[in-house]
């Protein structure tokens, strides 16, 4: 293998030019970890293509002298997806270059990009032509959308817009040995054969390299409404979401679970950002409503727009049938930004917090209550001092079960790990949830998925992964 | 071929009861064909099961015996795809008996369901919970939830909800062998491996056969605004969906085109349906928009409810810019039920007006306009007197671009038919539009999908099926 490296690296530079290989330690090993420095690999070279047929070259070249391609877009996926094994026979294909929007066609509401955009990008080109890309998660400054629709990406808005799946119309994809797929779109309905579209979103690079899309794009909410509630319990939250949505026409651009402990542990960390309430209640919602029709702005005779009157009365009936006991809503941006730094400085609480069990669950809205009572009576059982910072995005059923060290630190907090996430599985196997809502599974969760899914249907899966890349040199050993 | 005929009608009696066996010729007859009865074929049985687990053994005896298996549901499709072909080799299977509703989640918002249930009397149970399934096509009476999943149908209200791909959480399939793939689950997220649910959506029967899946609910509209207008052209019709959107907040429900001569074959076959507006104008919409707000309903000082102030301002507003024309909207439920009599005997009127070419493209809302100034050229062009039907569903792109023959007949319209589909495709492919918006391929469409599709597309598609069905006893002729 070791001889074959300069040939290899001789060769990709005469494919793609010197400066797009990246070969020197230093050079390559931001692309060789994963961010969390969890994961390191090897690689003969990193590379840095700038065009569809470049990737084509690559891949032909891959396939033909049996070499592995590890895709990555912004390296920030929290799964090992995207960093190779040791063994070093791999190229890294780092799509950061190709990073053009190639058409923004305004009266279809969509984009064709290029997959290294980063999503940040992406939603200030489409607000600069009035309209709005609602795919939101907090890696948007870094992240690419070619990675967006590796892992099916999900966020803060997906209750309103669903993942990445249901915000894309097409794709341009590469197959292990070079063909290309074009299957760039604007169309709203084609039912013309299999939808090989789906198959490759979330499929984590192991079938092939998704090189651009066409992304649907939505009229902008100029009209919204932010409220934080004290809320009963988690069977109160999920209520006070159906009303929301009967209430505003399905207007709810966000709705996130936050318990008591993300308060503690955020505030620890960060005294100053401003409280929401008087105390800090057991479990609460933030939320937020978004209208496109700028009249729902309009202050009327009783001093509210409508789309806070919305807020206002939901909440207030909410109030007297005692599903709420306290809530705030947002009067300003700046009381706005306020209660959203609540939401989005807690994963960076949680690091300086110490040790943390991260997750990603789903469940039904039905089982979502039940979930939690008995994840809450499990964790006390095995040590009461626990954070258990369960919260997120319960729109669409995911939570991120985080489960913090007690304050002061904890020595045996490792010890208890094993356990703890046994209760988790357990739990998430009973109620009929998902191991992974939105982080996809990576190298992380590879083997727990080959356990948890039927066999019928990984051997599904297999199938399907021998007949686009029979000798395994997509992405191996991720996923499935 | 013929001599083992009858020992696979006894094993499929000893398996399944004498009941769920049809051979007789007057009891099979409707089975093999289509309803348009323009396709006819064959089969050793049409087998009617009524569990999972019975279709299973089917399948796995299928296999064994390497018979082909046809499912079919309502038999209401249009491109042949659940008629066997004439060889007799054949296992037709009807999904009709399996019509239970499994589970019913109010509060997680999904059903499931099996393949068998007409679609009507699913939107039925949903309503009878206040929620509201709204899938709507105009066989809902006799097709099958399992054909709308096999054909990924769309129908009037997909520019809000999406096509049945959206509105799916979760399916079980059996394959080609006979093993179940439980993939039932009323999760809004899961990112756990390759989405092999889309896959088997819209695959038409090739891959496996669906025998139950879990739906999404929705909040029942109780506020509606239904109105009909004159418009300037179709580009005029697409900006005036862009404002409603807007202006709504995305409630939009439906937006139907209808030129001029859907009307006059119209009210020549239905002399006594209303017409909607004093004169026909050359290009008209039919649209609705609906709120999940009851408050949406309330009349204020202004003697208007809300959602109807929504549409008066939007039709207003367009009527001052030259948008729109002329205007109605209707104020009670019976001027709703006439202003859709218009759209919904269409289809009828153009099989009373003799001779038709049907046709279901999508096209981008940027290209619909040229799209159909060039067909409107052309056809007149071929012949002036041909009826252009070019209606339906521009909310998402797709029209069904009818041609029907000349008032009082046309001996030559045979003749001309190759001239103009010639003309309708290479426009189609001109604007990079799809042949089949919602229709699926079928037997109908399978050469041409060949031929219009690259060839590393079709590949890909080909490995999938090979991977899934070695043998190709799944709905062989079909598709791919």
């Amino acid at each position: 293998m070791n001889d074959q490296k300069p040939k290899i690296i001789d060769d990709l530079i005469t494919m793609l030019g010197k400066k797009a290989v990246l070969i020197k330690a230093d050079d390559t090993k931001s692309y060789l970890s994963d961010w969390h420095d969890r994961f390191h690999g090897a690689a003969h070279a990193v590379v840095l293509p700038e065009s569809t047929e470049q990737v084509s070259a690559i891949m032909a070249y891959a396939d033909t002298n049996n070499i592995v391609v590890v895709p990555q877009g912004g390296n920030t996926g929290f799964m090992g997806g995207a960093t190779p094994d040791k063994r070093g026979n791999t190229i890294l294909l780092s799509m950061r270059r190709m990073n053009n929007v190639r058409e923004f066609d305004k009266k279809n509401m969509s984009m064709t990009v290029e997959a290294g955009c980063i999503l940040q990008h992406l939603q200030d080109v489409a607000e600069d032509a009035g309209l709005y890309f609602p795919l939101n998660l907090a890696a948007k400054g870094s992240c690419t959308i070619g990675g967006n629709l590796g892992t099916n990406a999900g966020g803060l808005n997906v209750v309103r817009y669903g993942t990445t799946r249901a915000l894309t119309l097409g794709l341009e994809v590469v197959l292990m040995g070079g063909e290309v797929l074009d299957m760039l779109s604007g169309l709203r309905k084609d039912n013309t054969g299999y939808d090989l579209r789906d198959l490759f979103i979330g499929s984590e690079g192991t079938l092939g390299i998704i090189t651009a899309a066409t992304m649907r794009l939505f009229p902008k909410p100029v009209a919204v409404s932010t409220a934080f509630a004290e809320v009963r319990d988690v069977d109160a939250a999920v209520e006070l979401l159906h009303r929301l949505q009967a209430a505003s026409g399905g207007m709810v651009e966000a709705f996130e679970l936050i318990p008591a402990d993300i308060m503690h542990v955020l505030f620890e960390a960060f005294p100053d950002i401003q409280r929401p309430l008087a105390s800090i209640g057991a479990m609460n919602v933030l939320m937020e409503i978004g209208s496109t029709n700028p009249a729902d702005n309009d202050v009327d005779g009783n001093g509210s727009a409508p789309i806070q009157a919305i807020m206002e009365n939901v909440l207030g009936s909410a109030f007297d049938d005692q599903l709420v006991i306290d809530a705030t809503i947002a009067s300003s941006d700046a009381q706005r930004d306020a209660l959203w730094d609540v939401r989005e400085s807690s994963p960076e609480s949680h690091k300086r917090a110490g040790k943390v069990i991260r997750s990603d669950v789903a469940l039904t809205q039905s089982a979502l209550a039940p979930f939690y009572a008995d994840m809450v009576a499990g964790v006390k059982s095995i040590d009461p001092k626990i954070r258990i910072c369960g919260y997120g995005h319960i729109g669409d059923g995911n939570l991120h079960f985080n489960l913090v060290q007690a304050a002061g630190g904890d020595p045996d907090f490792e010890a208890k790990t094993p356990k703890l996430l046994e209760l988790l599985y357990s739990n998430v196997n009973k109620y009929g949830g998902s191991i992974s809502a939105e982080h996809g599974i990576g190298q992380v969760k590879r083997n727990q998925l080959a356990q948890i899914k039927a066999p019928a249907i990984i051997n599904t899966m297999k199938a399907i992964k021998g007949a686009l890349d029979p000798k395994n040199l997509m992405n191996p050993g991720k996923v499935i």
